[in-house]
């Protein structure tokens, strides 16, 4: 047995997706479009007698990343860190679930590939229930299109070649059990049609008015967000809302040009990394 | 159209690969293993009347880089600089391709997705016959494997999950055109079975065991070459040679514990990207 192991894995901005359920967790998934963020999950993982969680110092229940240490086959005190908020739309639970399958992975010598630890974090996610596509849009990095749902085997990942500073202002939580646990058929239609017009003209322009009319259409738009996307609109900038989550991103300077004191952070080429 | 527009493309060492010819230049391609280096090659393109493409500072004619400036309908100035040596393996043509595709896409607005610019980049690569997976795994970044041939709506790629300091010493230039224009019948099996160990153990160590016994079943290791490779392991390291050209890279210190005066990268997980 190995050393502790650490692994970083960028946050996730969901913009528009579908829920496309199968048998299998591994073909569960969703299509859709976001933006890997440099604001992520720090996650190290020291082999213990006893599984325990902690993030930003704090003990936490995450079912994922518990799924993901019983397919390891490993006992471990995970300790993560992230500027990020919970529950906000920014793919913590599934940077959890990554970054720690790829932690294990190095300090087990557990000796699995890149893509078989994103199938069973991506795996470990859809079978608690907290997200669909936020592992493999983590695992790819910078902007990624999810054109086919589910993990590596199944999927296929197509992004959109561009980098840019962005924002983002969080007013509350999402529950995404919540959200994809119901009827989900005009959320997914809403989302198909975001995504094709993004494969039609690959830009953040688009990607960002894609994400707006889904919020629409998708009936998810809430008050207070759609009331700060306005804002930012005023101010000719290019705002939409981030899912699940009462999280408005912008990309550029949009939220602060609006006045908003915003977090700052920029798209993050790289997917998730081991450190070690 | 806009102004110029710049991307970094990591350089690639490939430690064994095979052949696998089709009549679709996008199917047409090679399995195999790499590393993407933070050594890479940074290009520029500025739109022009005519087409002509300096690097380090010197013309030169490179088929890949015109291929795939006619495929995206631009004539551009080229520059790119890089510390890596040309025709020793390191993949500066591949590199060259793919950063031409990103960079003349954000200046003339091509609105094309990020595969589309690796599948014309790698299809420019294997029409000039310059390269069949470099291009691949320098869009992908990290330690590619390339589990299925061509461009990435036909390849199938995975990679180790590992990130290492890399060295590397270059003796000399082999032609990628003269030994892949050839038979390349026992190559190509031995670039499977050295496929099919890194596959069962997808680690760093196994990576260059394999990479060291491919190129002596595909009888590629030059003499020169052999002798750097055994004075590394004699001093406790790991080395092989880099595909295609007389070059020799270690992971870690191999190189320097040596004696050797080696250059000194790492990997770098990010795939290539447009920097503007």
């Amino acid at each position: 047995m190995s050393d502790d192991a650490r692994a970083f894995v960028p946050g996730h901005v969901t913009g528009f997706f579908t829920v496309d359920r199968a048998d299998d967790p591994t073909k569960t998934g969703s299509r859709g479009g976001g933006l890997a963020l440099s604001d992520g999950v720090s996650v190290r993982v020291e082999p213990a007698d006893e599984t325990t969680v902690e993030l930003d110092g704090e003990r936490v229940e995450m079912e994922a990343v518990e799924r993901v240490l019983d397919a390891l086959r490993a006992s471990a005190t995970v300790t993560a860190e992230t500027p990020l908020p919970l529950g906000a739309g920014f793919g913590v639970s599934g940077a959890m679930a990554l970054g720690t399958a790829l932690a294990a992975n190095a300090a087990f010598d557990r000796h699995l590939s890149y893509n078989e630890l994103v199938t069973v974090a991506h795996g470990a996610e859809v079978q608690a229930g907290t997200g669909l596509g936020d592992v493999v849009g983590q695992a790819r990095g910078g902007v990624p299109l999810r054109l086919e749902p589910g993990g590596p085997r199944h999927n296929y990942v197509d992004a959109i070649p561009a980098r840019t500073r962005v924002e983002y202002h969080t007013l509350g939580e999402l529950s995404t059990a919540d959200v994809v646990g119901g009827d989900t058929e005009a959320l997914t239609r809403a989302g198909e049609r975001a995504l094709s017009a993004v494969v039609e003209e690959p830009t953040l322009e688009t990607f960002t008015r894609a994400a707006r009319q889904f919020s629409r259409e998708a009936n998810l738009l809430t008050e207070s967000v759609r009331s700060v996307v306005e804002d930012v609109t005023a101010a000719g900038g290019d705002a939409g809302m981030a899912m699940l989550g009462e999280t408005v991103f912008a990309v550029g300077t949009g939220l602060t040009d609006a006045g908003y004191d915003a977090s700052v952070c920029e798209v993050y080429p790289p997917g998730a990394t081991v450190e070690k």
